[in-house]
């Protein structure tokens, strides 16, 4: 078995020597709580949601005037299997639908005033058929993984990882069925919406890229580069330059915990600073959180992917920084306090 | 045992007579949602709020221009046995915190653009203290009811119902040990936070006000009287009115649910207009929702009352509503459809 490529040296060691959360900053944060009109812990995991951002950013007033969603998108040589409901052009089409308002995600951040960035990953050039081939080489993996970092550049206050890709509910199985063993029946689910016959595709897919790379996957970084694709590799990076960069990151769905499972594979406290949106209703998410001692903040059914689960977190996390922000305290609203 | 009061007739009537919702109006959503960018069943849930909408406001289109969150405030003569960490006054000092704005709900329904009522019921008369006498005599709480069906005078697009009231956690675990049997210790949470001893008082309050009123309760509107409060009355009413007058109800957590579940234990279709915003962390508030058939649709560790839950599930089904309204089609946005 080959010995870890020099180019995935630096992520690596960005992965392992990731800094420690701001204790000092949630105190804070938890001083002020006490004094708000509520009995103490009654708002639950808002609570949380302010002692994570104050953590992660660093600050014991923590901001969300400027967050962010960002949806990667890449296509995949793996629909060459018949793999998904929708040819590989959606990809395409629906990153134009995200620029011009008529996607979910569009209208969400819309709504709620949450930027929107679209990174488009080389959708002309899909990756390597996975049952055939590696989706990528290591140099051009380890590239894409150091561009998904520059997603971080414009430090928001809080990024949300959401990705679009025909094909990459399948790409995502393999990583997992790679990550925690199984076979293609443990992880694949209907993505887009296939029948039968598209699910047993989908799986035989799976089954196939596992035998043909299981012997040269030595790290999970050969993982991502072998049965991965552009957007998880550029999520990577996100995920591990937000730490860098004192930016909380919210994780969406079945795809995008693909790029954090790799992350807590090299290192569990590489993803500390993240938050898993929701529970997604495709294929093994909730086991997938479950391997990482991770539970999703909402549990709505959703499984469209392009950050959408993500982006209704962050509206709970803004929600819960404006009454932190805004609620009266006891002695200013002149309530009597606990007895 | 005594016959159903007749003060009680006219709303054991309205709940029996409940309108069947209109299967016309969601079909239309469903025709619309099948059209929008996205893989049929994706955003789960946020689908089933339109048609949840739909369904009860009777329209193909469903409007959300005016939500509302109603809070009933009443006083409770059970907080003599020292059931509550915080004084009663604190009642009243929350109803004028809810007014100027520093109270959760005030801030949740400013972020988010809902509207916010507050309905004080005689707070200045703490109903009888359970363990002691019924809480209201059979007049007084039909005409509490009555009082609350007012809530949707003004119609609004959709109704949150919540509540404040110093000891009226202890009030709704005596309705449900009521409804569902068991003793105090199988239904009392920590409120407001009691400490043990506190919640040793609460336990035996219930049971104490269990063994009192047994043998008076033949009807679930006995229980109301018996055991109840003004603001569980009055949500019943709005209820009620709710389901007459075609607005939808979202009922929040603990206490909120026992004037659902006095609904749903004189007909179990009088509630189906109704949608439980989430899972309180409140005593056994779980089980009751089991008890009805019914699931929450958040879960986030919350147990403030005042219609924070309520108000947050119907951010959720404004931005349903926001979607559907403003995704693009397939043919709109020049998206290939499922092959």
């Amino acid at each position: 078995m080959p010995a870890l490529n020099p180019a995935f040296a630096d992520i690596v060691e960005l992965l392992i020597a990731v800094p420690d959360g701001d204790d000092k900053a949630v105190e804070a944060v938890r001083q002020r709580d006490s004094q708000l009109t509520k009995p103490p812990g009654s708002l639950g995991k808002l609570e949380e949601l302010v002692e994570f951002l104050a953590r992660w950013q660093h600050r014991a007033k923590p901001r969300l005037g400027n967050p962010m969603v960002t949806i990667f998108a890449g296509n995949h040589g793996v629909t060459d299997q018949g793999v998904s409901a929708f040819p590989r052009e959606v990809t395409a089409q629906m990153v134009a639908n995200f620029t011009n308002g008529g996607a979910a995600i569009s209208q969400i951040c819309a709504l709620h005033e949450i930027n929107l960035r679209v990174f488009e990953l080389a959708l002309e050039l899909p990756t390597g058929d996975i049952t055939r081939e590696s989706a990528l080489d290591d140099n051009m993996c380890a590239a894409t993984i150091a561009y998904g970092m520059e997603a971080v550049a414009g430090k928001p206050d809080l990024i949300c990882l959401g990705e679009m890709g025909i094909g990459n509910t399948t790409i995502a199985a393999a990583i997992y069925a790679a990550l925690y063993g199984g076979t293609g029946a443990d992880w694949v689910g209907r993505g887009t919406g296939v029948d039968d016959a598209g699910l047993g595709r989908k799986i035989d897919a799976v089954d196939r890229a596992l035998a043909l790379h299981r012997e040269g996957i030595e790290h999970p970084l050969d993982i991502l580069a072998r049965l991965g694709g552009r957007e998880v590799a550029a999520m990577l990076g996100a995920i591990v330059a937000a730490r860098h960069q004192k930016v909380p990151v919210i994780i969406d769905g079945y795809v995008a915990t693909a790029a954090a499972a790799i992350a807590h594979a090299v290192n569990p406290a590489a993803i500390n600073h993240c938050l898993f949106a929701h529970v997604s209703a495709e294929g093994r998410h909730a086991l997938v959180l479950e391997k990482m001692g991770q539970t999703g903040l909402l549990d709505l059914g959703m499984r469209l992917g392009e950050g959408s689960g993500a982006a209704l977190a962050a509206v709970m996390a803004k929600t819960a920084l404006h009454l932190h922000e805004n609620m009266a305290t006891f002695e200013s609203a002149g309530v009597s306090g606990n007895a």
